[in-house]
């Protein structure tokens, strides 16, 4: 059994995290740190965990997370950053679910983070956790940065196309869309029911944070800077996130729904459609699979791609635990086998 | 391996049961029939189930159902009795999830549901299939009643008063809320989007089919007829049922929440929350858990009782499982373990 | 031109009211205050308001409110009593949409509300704002208190059978259900969507602040104390409450319908359905109406009442326009013409 | 009073349409037809009329029709088409809110509605009634076919663009997105609620019936052919579309919010926003505006236009009376006064 810790586990991530790790067969929850709940029962938080987790939260400790293999960070971007080079130093693996580790350049993530690094040094030991894209990596880490959602479900649907030189990489557009669960737990007017429920609208145009970690990835994959114009949207649900790519076509003859489902051939979580369907969030809601489709409308010049995901799953959580089956050396898909719940 | 068949998986009940069936650890799926969709692979009308299950429908074909140790009837009302007769007659054992069983008494049955019983003859023979009032004679059932979604969450929350005989039995009130997939997956204007979010209503007030179904029950457990007026609604979602139940106390100085307690202590699927908790439908989403709480207002002579579950799954699929893990000598809980999804 | 100021409109019956009063042909808004927001238009924070209303939010500020024929307070409740009693010195005719002056008796305002009432003394001037019950003296007076979204419902819904003396008022029921806009506009974790969507859920079982203004109003009806159990429920829906009643009969040969037909027959804004429908939320959302019918389930002795409104309006915003156009001696339904918006 | 019939108006436009001209100050609704609902009052049907329309829904009537001043038809597309010539012989005028007169070319809509059109020779009397582009001609016009939703919100977006000729018109995407009341009001399994609430999913990218609408609208604009790529999306919601627009830049020192502001200066429907803020579907809920924002993010070659309309209004009904506004000289904004509902 791997003994794990959560660090901050009273949003959205974290009872996701916890009820992946509850019913995961090789894992055991040692520890999970909140200041404010410190001492109520998770159970008693998240109602849905009753019976199946009923330790407190506990006052974050070090001491107790230094006894754990793996520490989870499920806390607001800049903490773990605080915390993460003592643990390494006392053996623990971390993955963080945050973005303190996602970008490799200490002065892009001051700028769009709007604080200084607390350990720039560190960066590069951390291993970008999408296992698409660095599986070999991930298997030798100790650190871990967990992908945003939307940089998860953004990536995935360019890799196939960038790895195949097959699209113009300086006009890439995507237009992401993200349930409400997506602005996490904190009581904020903007995620009330009122404010977001029967309605849609775009946010972050002038410049998203997951902007440059998407720009990243794809640039890696590319092996050439990207330009990418990414406009987030807002919808009335609570889980799901779909982003629609769009990309001009350099070579024309090239079987497109043929190259994704080559790509994905051997991936457990990415589910490549066949040709002429069209994925829909609720098909992963409460699974780690992206369904991703592929088309050429009108056989014109323009490819459309549309990759969805769970936000907290393949998004977050459940992509957290696959990092830890491969950082551990256990089945990729250990405690990740829940089918979407549908309807 | 226990080979089980499902008749009629088009539906929210058949999905779900699928759904379940599919990370059973001992059960196969061997046949599914539908009409409509024969030869349409199950994961193309449900793409949740891409990759857990990939037979297609079948046209419905006794013979192959005959091969099968227990069959599943997900059809509606009234189809079940015409094939029931025969497969019993093979020795394969029945769940139907629709009502064709569920009342002891064949005119009652034609009263409410508007169609000759096909075969009266063996309505005694079936066992009405709630765990928690009726265990051992499910134990040892060929034909099990899967009750309804509503008569479940309404019957689980008086039961106690009930027995304890602590209620007046001759003024129930059942004041019950539906989510919309109660209404199931037929394509009906009062069912789309437009009609029912964003709204809420009672509706059959004059009487629905579900009022003989819980009278019968409620009679059995009170030893005598009781009076129940019971009121359902349509609650803008997609899953989950939330039944308030009014009674007048009898009895002054019982200990409400300590009576539920000892009443469901050894219920694997009833959880009765620590006095002062209000159950909410989402603790139970996908899960085949009903929770439930009991106040008694200002200390007054209305005693209180608040019912969750989720209508497709303790409600429906999830029950259906239990009784074929009861029926087959499995544990309990096998294939039921999946925690509530939350947010 | 009437002129009217807001106190506290950052809320949404603030909004409401603002929608409302704007397009009310004999209305004019003068000033709109708000602390937090004091300088930014109302347009800004409302962007429905774009084009319609163009001031901007002002500092609370007792000399320009003193210059209105009448000033609506949408405050938290405890914050009206403060300035009223100035207010109506100065000959401002006041509608206080929150709780404070709906009690008559301040020991049991302190007893729910948990502080002392700030002008006792001014209690018994103060006129309960329900038109059907009170329009006379609501025709003189000063000092209106709007009621509450619930105890409108709920009111309405019993009045005519009380009136008539038909049941027994001493086991009265109200399972009342609200959408999510009765919590208000705060920051709340309890309000966020991802938090009550998909969920249904009771609260407040243990006492909600309704119920003593329920019970005072339906003892003022009934020309004696009631006993009377209150329910309220959280509905996954923006707007919208209904309420489903039930009560013993003790005279079982009246025409219900009928008795409901006549009570409100000269009523502009309650719609007693034709025998047989039964109301639905949306057929009043965004209009003042409150659409009730009344059912004998299986000609038993339960009578059950089912009255909906729109908690912001007919609850809220609409009847304090209501309110207005009476103490002002306008036509009742001026600038409440809107028709709900369906679907 | 202009007298007025509607030819089909049991759906979502039918029931808008009824609700914008029942509080319409200079127009009389004569006849509603519907051949299913023959006899029924609309108020049955749509409650939220009860008391501002009672008349029933008659069978569909040439003569009856022909003593109209106004003829709408809200039929399904294929219907108008059969009854518009002798219509207009009659001298009546019609406003078709289906797709019959939409397209110029009998060929293309042949191609895109599987249909001969049945009166091809009068496709080029028909005016596109979109205020913004042929206010002048629809003064004048007989026969008004009013756009789609989708071209609505997608034209006005684009056409201050390409009017100034600042963008490439050869690579044009629209990532549209509407509410679930565009499908209709018929019983389709992909509309109910169980299907698509929580979810979110792109359709129709092979191609949209209003593709060569839009590509029609925005030719006439740009004074060329264009190339878009229009891929809409279904939002769980009821009413709402917002359409993301993407194109290159080919001019950039044009101040983009300015030149927004300058072509809709004198619109009473379209509201640019000041420059910074985005828009959301919920500010336009029930009324006819057409909010917009134009960005350049990043500062890049890429403008990014998010506009926002109510599906059912500017989309559909809204702009019919509008159209027929401008057709009977009347005020253009007559009856179209309803603010917005927020929340």
């Amino acid at each position: 059994m791997i003994k794990t810790g959560i660090v901050g586990g009273t949003g959205y991530t974290g009872v996701e995290l916890l009820r992946l790790l509850a019913s995961h067969p090789e894992v055991e929850v040692g520890v999970i740190t909140s200041r404010s709940e410190a001492g109520k029962p998770v159970s008693e938080l998240f109602p849905n965990l009753r019976g199946y987790l009923d330790i407190p939260f506990s006052i974050p400790d070090t001491q107790a997370l230094k006894e754990c293999d793996l520490v989870f960070f499920a806390t607001p971007n800049g903490t773990a950053m605080t915390m993460v080079p003592e643990l390494l130093g006392a053996g623990v693996k971390v993955i963080d679910l945050a973005a303190d580790f996602r970008l490799r350049d200490a002065d892009t993530w001051h700028t769009w983070y709007g604080m200084e690094h607390a350990c720039p040094e560190i960066l590069n030991d951390a291993v970008y956790g999408l296992p698409e894209l660095n599986r070999k990596q991930i298997t030798g880490a100790s650190l871990v940065a967990n992908p945003g959602c939307y940089p998860t479900a953004v990536s995935l649907g360019f890799m196939p196309l960038l790895r195949a030189g097959v699209i113009d990489a300086q006009y890439l557009i995507a237009d992401a869309k993200s349930g409400v669960s997506g602005a996490g737990r904190g009581a904020k007017v903007g995620s009330l029911l009122c404010e977001v429920s029967e309605s849609f609208k775009p946010y972050g145009v002038d410049g998203h944070r997951h902007l440059p970690e998407i720009r990243q990835t794809l640039a890696q994959v590319a092996g050439e800077p990207v330009e990418l114009t990414f406009v987030p949207h807002l919808v009335p649900m609570i889980r799901g996130i779909e982003a629609s790519l769009y990309a001009p076509l350099k070579q024309m003859d090239v079987d497109l729904p043929e190259l994704f489902m080559q790509t994905y051939a051997d991936e457990p979580f990415v589910d490549v459609l066949p040709a002429g369907s069209l994925p829909e969030t609720r098909s992963v809601k409460g699974s780690n699979f992206c369904r991703i489709s592929v088309f050429r409308p009108q056989q014109g010049s323009t490819v459309v791609v549309s990759s969805v995901i769970d936000n907290l799953v393949k998004g977050a959580a459940g992509q957290a635990v696959q990092n830890m089956n491969i950082m551990f050396g256990l089945e990729e898909t250990s405690g990740l086998d829940q089918i979407a719940l549908l309807p």
